[in-house]
């Protein structure tokens, strides 16, 4: 886990605020869960590897002390994503809630992973989910406000590739998979881009699949994949004639109408792929799937997909939900590498003066008056060495520095030395 | 722990923006550390009771298998406010932090606290900070700044009461406490308004404190209190002249500029006062010390003080630092008691269309076209009963809604239902 320093902070309240506001256009409302929830949830909500990676909470009280072994000694957990505590929320406050429930959720995650380069063990997710809603109008939505929202932050030649859990089901069980363990196949594939087809294979084999069915997989994978890119509704239309008997037609209609209409949606800037290879760790997902890639970048920087099961799970009867997910940490490494996401700031103002003035309170006043006209008002006791004090605040953007002189009035340094302010200011010496 | 609901989402939201717009004016930055600490940390910050309270998070893997006994099964914990880790934040990055620092902060902590009414185990603290300056005149600044916050949130009558701990202290000492016992004093006094003056004297007694330094402490209280509003000056004068001998004059000069500065700058709506029976109950204060009331609301709103041995702990050396935290749980269910933090919100406008409209593609465009106008827009699937849903939509704000029909027109219902748009747009009959 890590610290945020201010200026990179000031990147990620801007970036935020960006996506927040395109979600807000499309009608999405934020809503917020708390960080920690009952580890029973947690570990039961088909979440992939990620559940190895709960951080769990000690019991407390007499509740720890009458705990029997290592697993009766949590009863909670961090979240690690903010899919399944929606589920939980909404299986909770459905009925305080709009339906559909179209859902912003900023907040942070925490894995209990090895630290390694760019990863860290608490994160932030930015997550929109539609809740309530089967048809693939959701899916359409989801991936045009988050294009939207990833646009308007700036990020070059976005690719937003889609698959249907179903349809790469139907290419493992024509591979030969056994249908009862198409999860542990879908996390394998999921792992593609990172260590390749052998590393696939041999984590399908060590798992004792049959190896015809694994070279089969990868094999029809590629096959698809290279008919790929530029003609997605031609890709998609031979997959299907080669697979059509192992999956509805509808979830062929469905994939093609998101792909299309997305697509011819988007605007500059963006594109909609047909990506049968794309699978996604969760084990939750039962539909749609999509990912979004950013030119020049390896990894994806947000994902999402279909889980109609999983409140169910838990509110005893099934409702369709759809999300997608912005990594918001990479969006905002992205962010940094390029320059920030600019927004115009207000103009930066610093009023210098000794601790023991007696001027104290018309230096107050003054700042509350440039604060009233929109700007930025730093106080700062001078220094030891006023000129590095001076420089430093330059450095912060402090392009205007007021200091207060014996008398009370003040000598303004920097661009802009004179002060709109007839009272206490006096135009004086530059910098 | 609790979920928040959307339309409490939003009055969270705008209260917060509405709070960081005012620090950030006064040349706050934001910073942000992350949830979880190490133990050893918190269980050495001087956080008083809170320490008792902390989530502690088991070790993991081959640490947790290696722990002797409950002391050894967590080495993280959650934080309990966000003072200590801006300590612990301090000491690690100070060397590429602007001096002083004056820093935002908002997140959750979390208390293990018996769930009751009005209060939560994970809540939202907002807190600035000022380290490096060991002037009163930085105590000025944060109580100006969070004054100015809490009236843009239109918070009536404000009260801002003031105190030092080493006025309390020269109080203690002159009643007759220990000098190497005052800690538990002050946590003690800190309860003064919940548990009165009887409950104060038993919980200092059962501790093993003289009854007779008791009493006098609380008499003294007692008659610096009512000879207390209405002159701070007066009272703080009459005061020091009765304990002179037990605190420095710097410490008495310093407490009356604050008060008088403060008290002069603060505006309508707001008073500064001498609160001889303030007490804070963290153990890290050090000098001044302050908490905001509300007309007509029993507790405080926010408060704070100055911690200056506190990073000199984590660094090994001294650096001056003062704080203040918002209550935001506690302004927020204010606002939501008096009808939220208004701002102007944009206009809202529906979409309805049956799932398998073949005119998908017009409705997202003119949902695009609207969206840059400022406008938000909801798409949504045209449900069993119409009438409704329609019903449903007016009161979640949605005024204007457009129904598609067949032709791939637009049927506008509500208020205002005349769209400035010609192509898909019609107007039409009315709801």
């Amino acid at each position: 886990m890590r610290d945020v320093l201010p200026e990179e902070m000031a990147v990620r309240d801007r970036a935020l605020a960006t996506i927040l506001e395109v979600y807000g256009r499309h009608g999405f409302v934020r809503i917020e869960t708390p960080a920690v929830e009952h580890l029973a949830l947690l570990t039961r909500s088909d979440g992939g590897e990620n559940e190895k990676l709960i951080f769990r909470i000690l019991k407390r009280g007499e509740k720890l002390a009458s705990a029997r072994g290592v697993e009766e000694l949590a009863d909670l957990g961090l979240r690690f994503d903010l899919t399944v505590p929606l589920a939980r929320y909404y299986a909770h406050n459905h009925a305080r809630l709009p339906q559909p429930l179209k859902a912003i959720q900023v907040g942070p995650v925490w894995r209990a992973e090895r630290p390694q380069h760019g990863r860290f063990r608490q994160f932030t997710q930015c997550d929109i989910d539609t809740l309530g809603v089967a048809s693939e109008v959701a899916e359409i939505e989801l991936i045009l406000a988050t294009g939207e929202a990833l646009r308007a932050l700036s990020l070059p030649d976005l690719t937003v590739r889609v698959n249907d859990r179903r349809v790469l089901g139907a290419v493992a069980r024509h591979a030969g998979f056994e249908e009862a363990r198409l999860a542990s196949v879908f996390i394998a594939v999921d792992k593609l881009d990172k260590v390749g087809r052998a590393g696939v294979a041999a984590e399908l084999e060590a798992a004792g699949h049959p190896q015809r069915a694994v070279e089969r997989l990868l094999g029809l994978l590629a096959q698809a994949v290279e008919a790929g890119p530029g003609a997605p509704g031609a890709a998609l239309a031979r997959l299907q004639r080669l697979l059509g008997g192992e999956a509805e037609a509808a979830v062929w209609t469905a994939l093609g109408r998101i792909i299309e209409t997305a697509g011819a949606q988007a605007g500059p800037g963006m594109q909609v792929a047909f990506d049968p290879a794309l699978a996604r760790g969760m084990g939750y997902y039962t539909g749609p799937i999509f990912e979004v890639g950013c030119r020049g970048v390896p990894w994806s920087i947000a994902g999402g997909g279909r889980y109609d099961r999983m409140i169910g799970q838990l509110l005893g009867r099934d409702v369709p939900a759809t999300g997608f997910s912005i990594g918001f940490e990479r969006v905002v490494s992205l962010l940094l590498e390029r320059g920030g996401a600019g927004r115009a700031e207000p103009e930066r103002v610093a009023l210098v003066f000794d601790e023991g003035t007696p001027h104290l309170a018309r230096v107050l006043a003054l700042a509350g008056e440039l604060r009233e006209s929109g700007r930025t008002v730093l106080l700062e006791l001078r220094g030891r060495r006023p000129g590095r004090q001076f420089q430093d605040l330059a450095a912060r953007g402090y392009g205007r520095i007021g200091v207060l002189r014996e008398d009370g009035s003040l000598e303004w340094r920097g661009s802009g030395a004179r002060a709109d302010d007839g009272t206490v200011v006096e135009s004086g010496g530059g910098a």
